[in-house]
């Protein structure tokens, strides 16, 4: 099932496993948290950027959702996210698409999902350095789709009333925020994380409803280490 | 110097003290947050909406600025916030006038602020009960200005890099980083305020540039009591 450089990496719940590319992009606590953040989905449900496929798997043992699909702009990023879904025996239950996010619509139909849940490139095109690794870039920044086109993609792919779950960068939030609302996708709860009290948050998690009236909640925020220094792990559960 | 219904409080600080109507709206800790959130101002300094002129009062210890301007538009509440002035021998530092803050470019002029602290009303117009009283529905509710208004006044009595200081509520906070970067106040800077751990965010504060490149920071939460139950005064600082 492993192919040169990949790890199997255990999720430590029901025996789940995610393989990942170690000369690659691998996921990390965002990926936790944006699953922790959606919580249990009992509808129709897209991972836009799904990478290794771990929201997905994780959604899969949160809900389980009616259904999952995973898209995934990346060949070989998709294959292993494949791989990772048959070694779960998740074949039939999270269908795994090679595609461009920006092809959703065309992939899947407008007004089809109940929730779609998106880790997307965080780095502005032309902020930061890019990768010279392609795979790296594209996971990384908006090199193929960025925070608008995102919006956009989920305002047609969702049902009215359907849920945007959304990880991203925090210093990108008037970014994130002002694109959801151009596209009616109106943030309803956000959640900011912080690696420790005292630090500046690194992440902002958002909801977003599809035709929402404008009033947002921020929730109390979310320390990633707890003041004994260890690691919270986010799956316990997010206030709202 | 006291009027019928109004009370001198302390602000415990050099002895400085403010007049306010108990039976009209009184300044909060909202007001001091925005003081705090604003910290030592040196230049040109307006108050818009500036109610008690309390913020003034407070922005006059923390900095001093060069000047400030507070702008009201109630007349009895000007003319209260006229006579904490004297009363703090403030009269020839703080200049306060009686006027819409709509109208604000036409009474200082174009590009003349180097900073502007607001704390404006919260209610969206036709959003919760309307105070039958006219003084306290005018100091809460959109009536006379709503938060487009109040930016797109700040973008023009600003100098270039100028900044706003902003607090509201944070169920508003779309309306807002929208509204802001609408009129090339980009936000730069972010405090949640939360009652309690553990609480949503009942208010926030934020710092906007005129002219600003989009990348905010969201700084560490700020709770208004400790986990002793104790109110934390906000002028110790809110960190950065």
């Amino acid at each position: 099932m492993l192919k040169e450089n990949e790890r199997l990496d255990d999720l430590g719940l029901g025996g789940y496993g995610v393989i990942q590319d170690t000369s690659g992009f691998c996921f990390g606590s965002d990926a936790v948290l944006l699953a922790a953040f959606a919580g249990a989905q009992k509808g129709r449900v897209l991972d836009l950027c799904a990478g290794s496929g771990v929201v997905a798997v994780l959604l899969w043992i949160l809900g389980p959702p009616k259904s999952v699909d995973a898209l995934e702009l990346v060949p070989e990023v998709a294959d292993m996210a494949a791989r990772t879904m048959s070694l779960n025996g998740l074949s039939e239950k999270i269908r795994v698409t090679e595609g461009d996010a920006l092809r959703a619509p065309e992939i899947y139909g407008k007004r089809v999902f109940d929730a779609v849940v998106c880790n997307p490139p965080y780095m502005n095109k032309g902020g930061g350095l890019v990768n010279p690794d392609a795979k790296k870039a594209a996971a990384r920044h908006e090199i193929y789709c960025g925070i608008r086109d995102i919006a956009r993609v989920c305002s047609q792919v969702l049902c009215p009333r359907g849920k945007l779950f959304l990880v991203h960068r925090a210093d990108r939030l008037c970014d994130v925020l002002c694109a959801l609302r151009e596209f009616s996708l109106e943030p309803k709860r956000m959640s900011l994380v912080h690696s420790r009290k005292g630090d500046a948050a690194s992440l902002v998690l958002i909801e977003a409803l599809l035709g929402g009236r404008p009033q947002i909640k921020v929730t109390p925020p979310v320390f990633l280490y707890g003041e004994d220094g260890k690691y919270i792990a986010p799956l316990g559960g997010i206030a709202r």
